[in-house]
């Protein structure tokens, strides 16, 4: 069973369309918490509240790590994605650690942001533009059929 | 000794304040290539031109890993500048390559990027906000002393 | 699914706390012998008595090991409890043992211990106060849901 | 040449003993920072003030780890002292990490420490009583010479 | 179970004479995608077309690459057949790869090739000449019975 | 689920004998092909005949060294037995290829190889004199329950 | 330092054309023994003559193998030559195995061999044409300075 | 720079003949101590008698092996002499823990052994018969010469 890290953006469905589009392929799939308020505050919730805001996000930033660390280690393929907002330095930190960890990398961004992501892309197995083209590669990594 | 990378942002001069600030320390410092111009074109100027800007960057990218990598793996300590600019998304790249490997980490950043660098963070012995501070950092380290 | 390693403590019901606040969680469990006596006696009921407390002792610290190392090998996170009796410094030692072995920790620990245990906690991903924020770390990990 | 890490109790001068007692073996000896002041500030002294005790430890534990984890990766053995007083908990963490990463582990210990060491000492290569014994076992190993 | 990576000669059905002769065994195989043009062309199918047939071929080896280090770095035992046309330079840069890895392998060999394959075989467990000798060393590790 | 090898000699019953006690322990039981002359043949019967002993020799050990690298490598703990009789040589090289990867040794020997073995038995969790004791200590570790 | 292993074909100057290009650049060179009958033959004349000339050949692969597997291993770079005569699968091996380590890989090889030589390029940080590139690329590497 | 350790039998002179036959090849060599009582009592003598033979067995194996295991993990071939007499378990099982890590092994050894220690022989890349021998290949791998 191919094991699918699904790291990076978390504000529009491209994880729900690669699921969706692999879910024939009996592909395990594992992510971040994708509900970005809980993801920020996990933990002063559970741990207590904090004053300073720099160790209310650390203590969540640790918390959110035991998930995270445990997808990148397991997985078999690391699919990062970079949308087009915000700074997105955890998804390229990802794309670091699963990259020194051996992974086989798929990154999935748009064009415009193909040189900012040259050294991250020269890890890589694949660029993708799309959530089918991802698809596509677990679909050929897997069956060994291509798409048409 | 103790072996330090430098790595990220390369428009500015933190790398020479902290080599000038430890150089009683007999810290050994290493780099990438800070030449932007060189950095871009290494690929295409040694191995042939390229039609493709996708693959001109590749082939500098993937040139310029040999270095970084070594960089990275030979150090003990991987300092991670994010300055004001660019995506940076190779600095955090690096970072997250360093924490996979279990090297000691010190980000270097301004304030106003804490809560988007809050993952790196966590994976860091130190959030520094000057080339000084890092250089506290190493004296405090090798020698055991303390600033003031 | 989540391998969790119990360690520490073993003269209150902590374990047994997480164990049912978790019991719909599929998490496994894995933990030392907590049977006292069974466990300091061990090395010599099974392989024969010796004169000497010494080796008494490290006969059974032997074979205990065999579990302790298999069950924080395999665990993902490692759980470890500070209480508030005797040296724990096995607690300690699998503290270590577990960090360096790169897994998440997560410490248990009264407020009256912090300063003792700042290397330790500093290993962590994150320092628990009751059994129930332990089980709500597992939970937000697994699940994605944080409590109230 | 064998490199030795010296961890653990630092109001005592058994690492003078030990180097003074092994001056002439070639060992190269690197220890934590042993000014108990430094070693509780460092952090905020370089990075600025907490107003959390608990984060104010984080900070210095954070930077001082920076050092003992070097030492005690490159290190050959790792010595490991248990004093009479305090807690001592980041002595055992540091054999449970050198344990781990397959280091040769000498633990020097009072009598009365051997019930509540005996994990620990089941780790080691050897238990010993003084410094003079430490630095027997160092010259044994390097020279292959008994004492007296 | 015993995990066989079954790598090189495309174009027989060596495969096909292991995987029947070994249907008892209980075996899981695995192996690259069989399908030459699919295999040349599942880069500039899935992720666009190249007019540089090197970048074309690189797209292609790139997607194969997930595949096939899976499969080799999953596997007990990696088998690796050398035919009678070709480079088959994969087919010993694979060998190479398990060899690195710690994997036995066995080379399945025509004696022709001997002189040529002489540090592949070094490394390997055994050097096979037919795809049934192949399944005889499987079922002997698996079952302890011999032929005939 | 504890997964045990069982290396050494192969002329008495103790694998059946530890099989068997353990036998509601839910133990997956490994070890190498105890048919000592398909042991010895394996190679050349199915790789074909050699001229010199040596090879002869070489060819089988290659052979079984797939199952016994395999048997190892996946176990938690690798029990060693050695016997009154022949030079066990193997037996010492699995015991010694078992703690250079950390797995939990146990050594089942008679009184009078203890001096002999003192160096296999200084890497090991336990020292043991019968199946039974074996038996008991894999319950021990499975349940924390004691004989008698 | 850079420590470089030059690895593959043997009957052309290419490594002298890189050491001497490279002599000002500090860097460490090793290689295999390049003297085709010393090679062939350093087995059977050191340690006796075998009747079987597959087992000629195995005695002398085992022997180069130390030389071999110590280069590639305590290289930062490994440059695989793969010229226009021989099956090289000794080459493709090498490079097999660097990759497997992690090493930098550069492929020097004319562009005839491009498809053939996709699946080993494709885990390479550069394609090289001449000897002189690889010079280049080294300079870079170390020194930052393009060519012209 | 070659580094040998030089593991087995210590009652003849063989270490001797291999260092003064490669004296001249700037090779580092280490041992085990072959003081035969020192070896066998140094547990003892620095860190207290004990009355059970057992335990002071084991307290001398436990030292030693602290510069044993030093010896094997940092050599870059391991040579293991097998004599005439005694058990030599501490040979083979050094020969094991030297290939588990992958070390190049040399076994040297008499004939009438070769049955005996075929599973050793089988992981070795050199099966020698006089020191010289040894000797010679050292020259070989360092040197790329042959004898005579």
């Amino acid at each position: 069973m191919l094991r699918v890290y699904l790291s990076g953006e978390i504000h529009t469905d491209w994880r729900d369309q690669i699921v969706e589009g692999a879910k024939d392929l009996g592909v395990s799939f594992d992510a971040p918490v994708t509900d970005h308020a809980a993801s920020d505050d996990c933990g002063v919730v559970i741990l207590g509240a904090e004053d300073n805001k720099f160790w209310h996000d650390r203590k969540g930033a640790l918390v959110n790590a035991i998930r995270t660390r445990k997808g990148i280690e397991e997985a078999d393929v690391v699919v990062v994605r970079f949308g087009d907002k915000y700074k997105q330095w955890n998804a390229a930190f990802d794309a670091g650690y699963a990259a020194a960890l051996g992974k086989s990398l798929i990154i999935l961004q748009p064009p415009e942001h193909d040189h900012a992501l040259k050294e991250v892309d020269a890890a890589a197995q694949a660029v993708a533009r799309t959530p089918q083209e991802v698809v596509e590669i677990l679909r050929y990594v897997l069956e060994g059929t291509l798409p048409g």
